[in-house]
């Protein structure tokens, strides 16, 4: 049973308390690098035992672990990626200083070397060296059944259309493969997979140590059954299936194996579907599972190991602490070696006598640490100033509202305005992400504030951002909360944070706005639609407005396909729902968004223009999703402005 | 020299009485046709000599012209097409009750049968059936060098990508050519034109009398020099040229060749380019140009023969009134047939002895009548009641205004508030076009009000239209101001009536917003940006940004191109001036519109994001270039909420 977080987080409010200090800009807001609080850079080295390595102001230096005494040093050697270029559909090796195409495809829809699956499952790359760079393991992509969708390019003199691949909900997906090529026969073997249907996932391609076998994680295009298998590398033989992961909802294996230096044997294998949250188990290449290694009720990632231990980071203090531990193999005792509250991020050394921890807490900008793995020592090397001193910064609070199904307390940051007046009243903004893999709000520094919210809080609002069901870090069930029906607890429990806000006599109840990009976008217009009376203004950016318009990997994961769930697709999509609309919303989309298809956003207000329900509307002409850059200034200047005109 | 006008009118008002009267609904403003004055058919027949057919409510009638007694008749009978289809590259007869291919083309880019010269020079059709019907004259385009551009219809499962041939400034046009497809002998022949280049427009194709002969007024790709040229239509030998036109500016040929009835030798030509004003010219096919039959100091238009007279409309009354006169062939004398001031359409009858004329005023909302072509009877057979009579319109004043040249006088119409009180002050909504080849006031019925204008009238705005120089009916000089610099003095001009208006104590010159579509569009962001201290909220529609971007045959028209008038396409370019901007600005646009590029003001916002200048925008997902039917309640809801907002 999940052990219950008891630690109860006050209200830690950074106090403002010189008023004459600054507000912040608008380009400040979203450009300014001098607002992240300085970093501190540990890089271990094989080459300086007991040190580590640090650029300083004047060059390298290695750093002694205990003592904090320093040498010059070398700058760390950066290994040379023998694999040269991946253009397409050429994979390019440099062999003996040459350069030399292992692959070359003329039909364009054969996509090799590089990423698979739209980045899904853990996948970020197409390239994988055998441990003794004998063998190239690829990616290989058939895209010719998959849609293609044009974009167009308006900054050239004509305009110019480019085409994407987009596998779309319940539509022909792409068809992926795993080549291996061999440098020193120069063949190609292709590793044979049967299981499942052609659209399968071959995801978290991992290595034997011996370089003899690949392992492959096999999901089918359902998402629900994973066979974790491995195939000769040489051959491409399917050799045996290790393990496998079933479930009615989803698996979504994201972590590739992780054999132990001690015993190649063995691995730690990371799974999301068993006992309600993301753990570590050994287990073993000739006998399948061995045992749970870490049995906590929070999530769990690998961090590294060294001779007996296994190190990892988990959320089993508070799911918005990060720390690290280590679990004994053999004993599985577990140790935490992390101090300080916060959200910590650590580093082995390559011995793994030591690890390095950068981490924050709401009112710690950065802590820089070294330690060693056995816990018994702990040196901070670095804090950093909080790069907001000169500004007049809005007090910001953390705390917990519960879930509107009652069994958890969801997370927020409130930011209130300057000279907060408690017997006054004011305007609310709720920002909003909601979609699973986020966590905005944790006790990190400023618990993640984006500066664009104290700007506004600057300005007399009252911010208010929170996690719903269905996001990070607490655990299967909670996450599972919206499958096939994406939005719909999402809203319960960001309704429940209204719900609490208006508990309060400083809240103008009257003057409640809402903003959110991609989900989020979902999320605004969602709530928008459906709470039309409590939300008076909304700016959603690249929305999702209908699931059936989403892609496969991601979107089937949640929302299943037209057989599976056509009624869920049907009930949250956003098409039906624009003639409920009453406030005011403008929607921005980029307007060669290769995530969320123009489609969605320029179907929606074609609903609207359809019914005569008035909405706005704003393209930036060269963004993708995000707009990024110089002109994110504008973008946020616009949706402030419309909370300004409208709020 | 041009006849001065001397006519002053003198501001017209249909003053509102009963303040309890009606106010426009948005919806009634757009869309109704019970607004509309009634109207009256008057059909010309051989088959009843001095009578006219009409549809009465108990079905159609012959009416005497004399007497007006009514006898039973049968409906017009409608001539049955005998070139069935027309089909892209294919060309289809029915030739004994069986369909017939005259064409089939496998190359996409030839297109056949179908207008050429996007519609420009007066071309609004591809077939031209002989006199004799044993020949067909047909267009024939080749777009291959022409470029495409991708439109998306997003209202499929995955969005369809369609594209268009759009022949843009500066870059490879399309090329013309006129075959003849023989009925008898089922052969084609082209017609072997080799004036100036390969991009050359052949306008206006005239069969002679006799079928032998086919004319076209043959136009160089710049539009300075015409060629009206014969060729036989049996062999496409080229036979002689006729005449000539040319213009350091551009010549604009818009009217086919009219032969004589009585002298198959002799034809009337209209010439857009000679003495100042488009007038009709006798000429004769064996002898070249003969003489002129108009000589007004005012623009002319064929309108019909019989005997030694020929009819046209012309508007030396007024610019702003229309009327129907004959001219005596021989004499050169004219008489003017229509009666009443005001806007005159008028149609002969088959037999020439009678005509019917179709014409309103100021606040005259519609007479039908009839008369003789002699001038001596006239008989008013149709008065519409008012429309409008049930709600309360405010006063509608036709006036002019100084150009500010100070050479004409160009006329407004202006709507003052519901219960105008002189010493109140005033928003002003100026409403613009501006563009040539339309003129938005004269003296027809509430002087070509749009209804919106009434709308924003009855809501407290001044509405505000004029042509300035540029527009039609003012003859070359007048039209011929704008040449390489469009916008210019259209903008001097609008600008002249804007002072003016601001010498009324009534003006809230703090207030004046602008609208505009296409032409208007870029007369829109034109002001905005040249004169940001004076309008503070425009709303642009459809907008030409850059001519560069903009089609070949109305362009280069005006603008010239990147060889010919470069300083003047980079003057007159909105996107060097997207930084001067300072007001509100909204800009729509239709997202498939095939006449001014989505590129024109996705570039526009590009640049403005580029400059971090706030700027408002809406595409119309389905749209072309105008948003029609129930749609344009919607759009003209948000022109009128951006003015309610930010004015």
């Amino acid at each position: 049973m999940r052990k219950l977080l008891t630690l109860i987080l006050a209200a830690v409010a950074i106090t403002a308390t010189a008023e004459n200090r600054r507000l912040l800009t608008m380009e400040e807001a979203i450009l300014s690098r001098e607002l992240i609080p300085d970093n501190y850079s540990v890089i271990w080295s094989e080459s300086h035992p007991d040190h580590y390595l640090h650029k300083g102001e004047n060059g390298w230096v290695a750093v002694d672990v205990r003592t904090g005494s320093e040498q010059s040093a070398e700058a760390p050697a950066k290994a040379k990626p023998q694999f040269k270029t991946v253009e397409n559909n050429i994979v390019r090796i440099m062999e003996d200083g040459k350069e030399h195409p292992v692959t070359r495809y003329t039909n364009k829809n054969i996509v090799v070397g590089s990423s698979v699956s739209r980045n899904e499952f853990g996948i970020s790359g197409g390239l994988f060296p055998s441990p003794d760079n004998t063998l190239l393991a690829f990616y290989q992509k058939d895209e010719s059944y998959v849609s293609s969708f044009p974009l167009l390019d308006v900054t050239t003199r004509t305009g110019t259309l480019f085409e994407i691949k987009y596998p779309m909900n319940s539509m022909p997906s792409e068809r992926v493969s795993v080549g291996v090529y061999n440098l020193l026969n120069r063949q190609i073997i292709y590793l044979k997979v049967s299981d499942f249907d052609c659209e399968r996932y071959l995801t978290n391609l991992t290595w034997s140590p011996d370089s003899k076998t690949i392992y492959l994680q096999v999901l089918d295009r359902a998402q629900q059954n994973m066979h974790l298998n491995a195939y000769c590398a040489t051959t491409g033989k399917f050799i045996a299936t290790l393990l496998t992961e079933h479930s009615d909802k989803y698996v979504e294996p994201s972590f590739p194996l992780y054999f132990l230096e001690s015993d190649p044997d063995k691995f730690i294998y990371t799974t999301s579907n068993r006992d309600g949250y993301q753990n570590l188990y050994l287990c073993s290449v000739s006998g399948g599972e061995v045992k749970r290694l870490t049995a906590v009720d929070a999530d769990v990632e690998y961090a590294g190991q060294s001779g007996k231990f296994v190190y990892y980071h988990s959320t089993e203090v508070s799911p918005v602490e990060r720390h690290l531990f280590r679990v004994d193999i053999k004993s599985g005792k577990s140790l935490q070696l992390t101090r300080g509250e916060g959200w910590h991020n650590c580093s082995l050394s390559t011995d793994g006598k030591y690890f390095s921890d950068n981490y924050s807490s709401l009112s710690v900008p950065r802590v820089v640490a070294v330690g060693t793995t056995d816990g018994k020592f702990y040196r901070e090397v670095f804090r950093a100033a909080d790069p907001s001193e000169g500004y007049n910064y809005c007090p910001i609070e953390l705390g917990t509202v519960r879930s509107a199904d009652g069994k958890y307390d969801n997370y927020y940051r409130l930011i209130k305005p300057i000279d907060f007046d408690p017997n006054k009243k004011y305007p609310i903004i709720l920002y909003v992400y909601g979609g699973p893999h986020s966590q905005m709000v944790n006790n990190s520094f400023q618990a993640q504030l984006r500066r664009w919210e104290m700007y506004m809080a600057q300005r007399g609002y009252v911010v208010f951002v929170m996690d719903n069901r269905g996001t990070d870090n607490r655990g299967l069930e909670f996450e599972q909360a919206i499958h096939h029906r994406c939005g719909v607890c999402e809203m319960e429990d960001q309704m429940a944070g209204i719900d609490w806000l208006k508990t309060h006599s400083w809240v103008d109840s009257s003057r409640i706005g809402v903003h959110g990009w991609s989900y989020g976008g979902f999320m605004t217009i969602s709530l928008m639609t459906t709470y039309p009376e409590t939300f008076k203004v909304g700016v959603a950016g690249g929305p999702v407005i209908d699931w059936k318009w989403y892609e496969v990997m991601y979107g089937e994961r949640y929302m299943g396909n037209q057989s599976t769930n056509a009624e869920g697709l049907a009930s949250t999509s956003l098409i039906g729902k624009a003639k409920n609309l009453k406030g005011k919303l403008l929607i921005c989309q980029g307007a060669v968004d290769d995530v969320v298809l123009w489609q969605h956003s320029l179907n929606f207000i074609d609903e609207c223009i359809k019914n005569w329900i008035p909405v706005d509307y704003f393209p930036y002409p060269r963004a993708q999703h995000n707009v990024r850059g110089k002109d994110r200034v504008h973008l946020m200047q616009k949706v402030t402005d419309y909370f300004e005109d409208y709020l």
